[in-house]
């Protein structure tokens, strides 16, 4: 990758811009102990997931898709015998991760603040529209950010689209983010670069094997090695 | 308005360039079946309603917002008495107008193909990303678009981000839907046009008195009058 080369920098949002999945976790958690009458807890979670990936490609991603799959999983595992007031309870868990704060990520700003002006930053984000809109806006990071581009998938067609909207050449397109399968690979196929920063936890969805050899692809520890990697202040 | 000035034509989606509403309705109907042991249809309606209201600022709109309020309704006004199996029902009610075809209203692709070139048309539409998305897939209408608008909200600030991001003037600006409240109110104020076709039902949410009197506003019966308001091929 060459950074002079690079016009539009996207950042994923979740898990590379604030915290995400810890709150999706935390949630989980709590559903499996609703459950854990019936079913040990992994159970729960490869029944939960089993649900999710039948479910994405009619809801797609984010948190209410999130509700509407523990919803029936809870149906499904106990076999009808969950009662309402159970079910409610699973509303509210999915009604506390909209509620909750947006924690960013050490550094996030000041590399926000270094790139401006620079290059023309985006946010390229899967999930709720209105959902992904409030943590932008909790975040504080609006005004960094040429526009905000939210995706019902991140598949390569996906970025094509992007790229020819944002009306640029793939290899002026270099895309940060935490998930190999969404934010790394389509864009690296489609002639872009792309940055990886590993984030703690990954939703089994998201997990793909890291062993990327290209020349546009750089993995790095922290958002914080970005300046460094993009060469500073120039 | 003076055709001449307008640059760019936003066409709201549901129940503009097709059938939606009548599909909630159809879903909303069954739920009051469903309930009916409890409630009279128009008490359960109203109760809906509410729980619509107050999860709006939490799940914006759409299919899946829409699913989880009838959830919570019936949990609520059965006082918790709701088996899970009807609850899987309310959740396929849901599901099944996701799956439902997409339905061009009368004469909307020759309209369509009567102003391309002419104008730069978009859509302009509040929902769920996916179900959207696919809708204009569905429809076989994507090509005639510069590119679909998902809205998390149709405010006065919402028109003003999207006529900045289209690079044009207000004035420059005309807004064809079904909704006064979403479609017409919010983009006059603003100094845009507005092109309003009331279709036959209307979601209680989008219910707003007709009684606009501004320069820039026509009502008209059908999408096939745009044409004539426009001055046909020029």
């Amino acid at each position: 990758m060459n950074p002079t080369d690079i016009k539009v920098i996207a950042f994923d949002a979740d898990d590379t811009l604030w915290h995400n999945e810890q709150y999706f976790r935390e949630a989980e958690e709590k559903f499996w102990a609703l459950l854990e009458d019936y079913l040990p807890p992994h159970t729960t979670a490869r029944e939960l997931l089993i649900t999710e990936m039948q479910n994405i490609a009619l809801y797609g991603y984010g948190i209410k898709a999130f509700t509407l799959s523990m919803i029936e999983t809870a149906i499904r595992i106990t076999e009808g015998r969950i009662t309402a007031t159970s079910i409610q309870t699973i509303i509210n868990f999915g009604k506390d991760i909209l509620g909750k704060p947006v924690e960013l990520l050490t550094g996030v700003e000041a590399v926000l603040q270094s790139l401006q002006g620079q290059y023309r930053l985006v946010v390229a984000t899967k999930g709720d529209l209105l959902d992904q809109e409030r943590k932008l806006k909790k975040s504080g990071l609006a005004r960094y950010f040429h526009h905000i581009e939210i995706m019902s998938e991140k598949k390569e067609s996906d970025y094509e689209k992007l790229i020819r909207h944002l009306d640029i050449a793939p290899s002026q397109f270099l895309m940060i983010g935490n998930s190999v399968k969404s934010d790394i690979l389509p864009v690296l196929n489609i002639g872009g670069a792309a940055i990886h920063i590993p984030y703690h936890i990954t939703w089994a969805h998201e997990h793909a094997e890291v062993n990327v050899d290209h020349a546009g692809f750089r993995q790095i520890g922290s958002i914080e090695e970005v300046v460094v990697v993009m060469g500073g202040s120039r």
